[in-house]
């Protein structure tokens, strides 16, 4: 069988198998599966360079779906790939099946959860990133992108990003179906639209038919002979391609066929070819940055040193102890502080500009690849990314976000450097014996909380105060005593809007007890404009004197009783 | 004195003002004003028409500070119109003072806040899209742009969008001044970089010399004649331009100069000129669509109605009550169901295809200009516009917005066509004199509160059951009446995390008052997968079943005390 004929074997197989797995619970998106198939194909057979039996090992290329809706056809690859049985495709979508609707990591050959669209391809360039920086092994990032969610803004940061990085080990794959979920997309088959947006951003953009076997051979190989620039791949596909009753007709988006046995009978039946997948050549093992011991940065008590300031300090002692940590900023890393990492361990720095979305989509591609990485930007824009935190949070993915400037003033320095912070604790950090009220507070709002209890202790008002620092979970135990001890007497003090913060916090521990406390939650309740410090924590009712004042309206109500 | 002159005195103005305001409280950004002043001092004076006097008269264009922090010079622009006076100038930044770091819409000149970047410029295109296709007057939007914002992916949306809807009342001034906050941006002085890249999206580009009068008078004049497109001025400027101390410098942005005294009279001292701006010419009353009486669609209690479909009908029949209704969905219309108020009014649809950032700053733009969008697409992927929907928090701006699919069930029909649902309300749908507990749900978990209170009827355990379809503001009165009636039990169940929802909104209620309900709170804890609806609200303890579980043992329990 010559090449083009096994292609096209394969290809139909593809289909076959992406309609019989949505037709299990007649859900699903196989027409969208069935456009890419027969690039997939080629890139399947000779191109993707992957050991299935092996999914840890460094050297293995990356496949990502950014059109994760096609996860039909990627289950079908790994069906032809020998990674899964016949049984196990058809339980897709099943309650409890691992071929979820759209890719999930419990699949040990899916590096991330893709679905919403625009994120595949920004993950691609943190996955493509490492490779090329950071692990600096020759794996290859293959990136399958829908045409509608080239729309999304994100998808133009990655662009933008991938350019600037030079990243040759990453090619995206456009599926150019022309149909949306409700109809046309904006640009239709207009190949050339794409492919100029491409290279206006710095890639390298082949224009092809996604059905012709030859073409897309060809692109994959021209791909791969291409240095200092990533390569896009803008294929013509049909959208449901292959089965008569669905091609390229608007309205079959997100639907099982309605006669997959016909359908399947048009695509010449069912096959189960197992086809060997390339392995990767044994390039060697991801570099290894150099490490010294752990030194921690000490401040004297008492003295102000910007929490930021201290954060910038502690990330480059962390890198300096632990290789796999890394830094990604968006453009502000003189504000939180990041530059004293970039200073330190410049190899390890990526700047982002000022791009959230993308930053927090490198930010999961490089912990893909076992990096650690910190990302900071100023807190309230790293909401940009909030479609991207969700998604990761389903990819259970780990690193780090450290958002500056969300409060308005800097810390002094209250603990020392031994105290250990765990996640889901809280600090106690003033009582006695016989305290009258418990002051909640976190960040600048302890601060102001301590300020409170000093004003409270002199006019005989004695005050536990407790550092909830890690408002989910929450530190029950601790709240509960220190409800006990002062008499269900409770105040929470945050910089933060009422809903969904710290005082909710502290009510919903005590939210079903046969005991529940008082609690006087003091919240930021109007819009902020621009002022001092003081001004503004007086201005929103959450400075000391706002504290003590509560403070001594619960008290006294308690006395009177 | 002849024009370049002219422009000259009032750059240099422009300047000296912006750094004596940055001066009042030591803060905002000077050099990044001083940058585009050349821009600015040549477009008031020949191009802006804008009624300083009658902001609100429709024919007015519109200008919008992308870069927000530009405002020192967006309010020396207003002194050189006359329209503040140099009193007020001076009191930029203060406590209290309408000139915030940011300009917000409390100036009646200023249409939208900025400052997050990225924003302004697809904010931009939907009120020139409200000038094209609403209002049908021949206003434009004139849009300063940073190039640090260049990186948001946003702005990439923007640029799509403008092109495709062939605005060619919008212009871009881009300011590429090299410098953004930490340093050197992406492309620096690279103009072709940036004008190829909109250019690829379908816009006219002219690449100038930001501090060169004639080029700057020339570009403006080409944009107004270019037809069919939208058109960005790519404008090399150099960051602190006049000033030897700051002029091109790292390390100056957003701070004000250390010797503002020196820098005036290097820029040749105070002036307080006052120009004409151009009126607009009275080119009429802005489009009114025809309408008829409301008749909101009707269904009969009991039927089974998808609560999307019943959005769309009543979407549809509000078009046709209320001319200023306008609907923008996210390339889901067949699912939201705005396809039936596209099919009625289809003047008043506009697509934004699969880019949420646009579709929400669309209607941001749109209601500057009175009109009122219905932006709609599935809730998660709302959370990609989370930044934008903040900032219109800020603006006060005034749209609403559906989010379809939140939960993983239809509704049927509860309520009759006469039912009111005031916002901050909740309904009592299911009460007797002798309620034993309270059960609180919204949307699907309505449904199954119902079910359970059906099924513990038959156990004799009277359930209240309230729709908390308002969770911010939340009817406290109805829920204290409740806690009252049913003893302190509450049982609270939601199709959300536990945290800031509707549980911890019931909690809030209660907070400090002298008597607080018990509260079980039944809310998603796990990370869902897929399957049928009733597996997943089981698999998430917030179907019936679970509910009348949670309500037997609170009720028992009671009963042991």
């Amino acid at each position: 069988m010559g090449d083009v004929e096994r292609w096209h074997e394969l290809g139909q197989q593809l289909r076959v198998d992406s309609i019989r797995a949505a037709a299990v619970t007649n859900s699903g998106h196989p027409t969208s599966s069935m456009s890419a198939a027969d690039l997939m194909a080629v890139l399947m057979t000779n191109y993707l360079h992957y050991d299935f039996d092996a999914p840890e090992n460094p050297n293995n290329d990356h496949l990502i779906f950014s059109k994760g809706h096609a996860s039909p056809l990627l289950y079908s690859m790994y069906k032809a790939a020998g990674a899964i049985s016949e049984e196990e495709l058809l339980t897709f979508r099943k309650f409890g099946s691992r071929l979820e609707g759209h890719p999930v990591p419990v699949l040990p050959w899916v590096d991330v959860a893709t679905g919403s669209l625009g994120q595949g391809l920004p993950i691609s360039v943190g996955v493509a990133l490492a490779g090329k920086n950071l692990d600096r092994l020759p794996f290859r990032v293959w990136c399958l992108c829908g045409d509608s969610e080239m729309a999304e803004g994100s998808m133009w940061e990655a662009f933008e990003h991938a350019a600037f990085y030079e990243l040759d080990n990453l090619v995206a794959v456009l599926d150019i179906n022309r149909l949306g979920q409700r109809g046309p997309t904006m640009h239709e088959w207009d190949l050339n639209s794409y492919a100029n947006r491409a290279r206006a951003f710095g890639w390298k953009a082949i224009e092809i038919d996604g059905h012709d076997y030859e073409e897309i051979d060809r692109a994959y190989a021209e791909a791969i002979e291409t240095h200092g620039q990533p390569t896009a791949i803008v294929a013509r596909t049909i959208k449901g391609k292959g089965v008569k009753e669905v091609e390229n007709k608007e309205g079959w988006h997100g639907k099982a066929l309605d006669h997959p046995d016909e359908a399947i009978t048009e695509l010449g039946g069912v096959r189960n070819e197992v086809i060997q997948v390339p392995k990767p050549e044994e390039s060697g093992e991801p570099h290894v940055f150099e490490t010294s011991e752990l030194e921690l940065p000490r401040y004297d008590e008492g003295d102000d040193v910007a929490t930021r300031k201290a954060y910038g300090d502690a990330l480059a002692a962390l890198g300096s102890a632990n290789g796999k940590v890394v830094a990604v900023d968006g453009e502000v890393s003189n504000s939180t502080f990041a530059e004293i990492f970039k200073e330190a361990h410049p190899d390890r720095y990526f700047e982002m500009y000022i791009a959230e979305q993308q930053m927090v989509a490198a930010s999961v591609g490089m912990q893909v690849r076992g990096w650690h990485p910190f990302a900071s930007t100023f807190a309230c824009f790293l909401s940009r990314a909030y479609d991207l935190v969700r998604m990761a949070a389903i990819s259970r993915a780990r690193f780090s976000m450290c958002g500056s400037h969300a409060g308005v003033s800097i810390g002094p320095v209250i603990y020392g450097p031994h105290e250990e912070f765990p996640v889901g604790g809280a600090r106690v950090v003033r009582s006695s014996d016989d305290d009258d009220v418990t002051i909640v507070g976190a960040g600048i709002t302890l601060h102001e909380a301590l300020k409170a209890a000093d004003a409270l202790a002199e006019e005989g008002v004695s005050a536990r105060v407790i550092d909830l620092y890690s408002v989910k979970p929450v530190d029950a135990e601790t709240l509960q005593a220190a409800a006990e001890a002062t008499g269900g007497r409770i105040v929470t003090v945050e910089d933060h809007w009422p809903e969904g913060g710290l005082g909710e916090a502290v009510l919903s521990v005590f939210a079903d007890s046969e005991e529940r406390p008082q609690v006087v939650k003091l919240a930021v309740q109007g819009m902020p404009g621009s002022g001092k410090p003081d001004e503004l924590l007086a201005a929103a009712g959450i400075d000391a004197e706002h504290i003590a004042e509560a403070v001594r309206r619960l008290v006294s109500a308690a006395a009177l009783t």
